[in-house]
């Protein structure tokens, strides 16, 4: 059976964004391949094997575009606030918290936060489906 | 520790990528959730927690759009001839299986398909950094 391992982004700056998902999500690097034109980052933590590659083509400098198809990768965390604190603290700018609910019953509390590229990152509470 | 347990993909036609993430990959329903207007169906397979999160806008005609700074999304498996046998055989069409080297060593057996929305996979054979 098949095995999901990674998605891959493209960044401008690979500092910037280790920085990001250092800090935020405990994410570090795990193997790094350098090319001559490009270099490419895994990052984990110990949650799940599953990683994000950070693609860095070196020469290129205006920033990566954003269709309408691709959305968001999701992360699951004890305390959403503190979570959002720390993002926030981070400078962030985490939007806020929101509850989705159907039919009144709580499917999760969640917000979303943009990385330095502009991926969208959504943050979601333990709860239910999402653990 | 935050973990990671989804990305999110936006899709015209549910039946179709389930079809295609079903057969091509053992990705199948582990949770629905139904709304007026749109609905949300998360995949999976045993191999890990990571899922793939559909999104269907009921409303949603036109193709989605797809920039340049996501990339794709990987996975691995024992045997890389008999995946691609098997997504020919589906009619998806994947490219040739190419090999990624660094100073002559081998890093990667791998090829790409393309979803039936236009999102990339990348398919690699269980070697080195990729299990």
């Amino acid at each position: 059976m098949p095995k999901i391992i990674h998605t891959m982004i493209r960044v401008l700056d690979p500092e910037r964004s280790k920085k990001f998902y250092g800090d935020g999500f405990g994410f570090i690097v795990a193997h790094q391949l350098n090319f001559p034109n490009f270099t490419l980052i895994y990052l984990r933590n110990s949650e799940n094997d599953f990683e994000i590659e950070l693609t860095y083509n070196h020469d290129r400098k205006e920033p990566y575009t954003h269709g309408d198809g691709y959305g968001h990768y999701a992360f699951v965390t004890e305390n959403i606030q503190e979570m959002h604190d720390k993002l926030t603290a981070m400078g962030a700018s985490p939007a806020a918290i929101k509850e989705f609910k159907q039919e009144g019953e709580l499917l999760a509390r969640f917000f979303f936060v943009v990385d330095p590229d502009g991926y969208k990152i959504e943050v979601l509470e333990k709860w239910g489906h999402y653990h």
